[in-house]
């Protein structure tokens, strides 16, 4: 390996998809939420019809198209168009409100509180996430994930992939970008996170989307480190 | 009582002189530090040196004479003088930049721990001090503070008392001003909070400037809690 772990001082996290469940948890709590309500939908379509518009909301943003909005805004929006597109508009504004907290107490992964705790005797874990610095504390809460710091793009106003977002991580924890290393489930926000020096970790998350993707490796073979899940995350960095 | 607890989603704290001890944790290390590299000072003094510039170093940078600098860096500028004015100016680089770190080890006062992890059940804990982020982050691992959150003076390039420290935390904690209330030591912080809408809480800490100063009440009786210490102070908020 090349990369000399000791040298790293801390590990920045990608949130939804990489700590926790966002699929499952929003088809579960929006089921519940459908049940007391008299409202039947196909809730996994709607998970993912809200999931969906997210990233497109954020490159507007990103674009300067939209001003500075923190995600449960972003989210908010989308809801309101997915409630109109799914033909549920007879839903109340506090009602909506209250649906768009679910995003505040999303489940993570079996294995993700255990190998946090045993990355955090080594390493600073830090969220680096667009959720909102709200939404990332009211979650870690809710989920005893036990971060020693809750960062967020809103911190930054800039979303990932932006450069701002993963030199702006580093240089709040009193780390240079080497010292620092990104762990995600996504290629994308690694390669930005490499392209301005920091290290990276992929975490194989193959239920992401709902459906065992089978054997999901990333394309791209050089991050420092490929791990199954945090355990095996822990494992790697001696941790 | 006139606070509504219920209605109460965060508590934010400061940290030097009301979470910790910086004054003994000052001499202890320091003098440590000397007796490594033999070098004898009047460690009580050099504490109480170090820490009394830095109210007018901040002041610079809140009047705009000075460009946004984190604590690290002011305490560093403060050192540098401090070590001058003690004559000890043959302490090397390296070492003035270790010295500089015991800032990121302060100890937490006896009751602290006790208190944030109750007061954790029941409401949203969360730093908001003049200290860097990078500074709170490795103080909450050093001495197992259990924060929700770490916000600092540093994410908004304003120290308190400045409005937007108080306002700007409120904010990221997704809570209004009177959801918010502010836990400090001192006067000034807690009106400067009041001021803007945020609730308050005075925490008596009669021994942060080293003599037991008696039975310290604030002069102004009209903060919402006036607590002994961090257990009562959770007892009184009932957590």
């Amino acid at each position: 390996m090349s990369v000399n772990y000791s040298a790293i001082r801390a590990l920045t996290f990608d949130v939804f998809g990489t700590v926790v469940d966002w699929r499952g948890s929003i088809i579960r709590e929006s089921r519940k939420f459908g049940a007391s309500r008299g409202l039947r939908l196909d809730w996994a379509a709607f998970a993912d019809a809200w999931r969906a518009g997210y990233r497109p909301a954020m490159d507007r943003v990103r674009r300067g198209e939209m001003p500075w909005l923190h995600i449960d805004r972003l989210h908010r929006m989308i809801l309101d168009e997915v409630l109109a597109r799914f033909g549920a508009t007879g839903v109340a504004e506090d009602d909506r409100e209250q649906l768009n907290q679910v995003w505040h107490r999303l489940r993570p992964w079996p294995d993700a509180v255990r190998g946090l705790r045993r990355l955090k005797q080594k390493f600073i874990i830090a969220t680096l996430s667009n959720g909102n610095v709200s939404l990332l504390t009211d979650m870690a809460k809710h989920s005893a994930l036990p971060w020693d710091c809750i960062l967020s793009a809103e911190l930054f106003h800039h979303y990932k992939p932006d450069p701002e977002t993963y030199l702006g991580a580093a240089a709040l924890l009193g780390a240079r970008p080497e010292q620092t290393m990104m762990v995600a489930a996504h290629e994308d926000d690694l390669k930005a996170a490499r392209a301005v020096g920091l290290r990276t970790a992929f975490v194989r998350r193959p239920r992401e989307h709902g459906r065992a993707s089978g054997y999901d490796l990333p394309h791209d073979s050089s991050f420092d480190v490929i791990a199954d899940d945090f355990v095996d995350l822990a494992e790697k960095m001696g941790a």
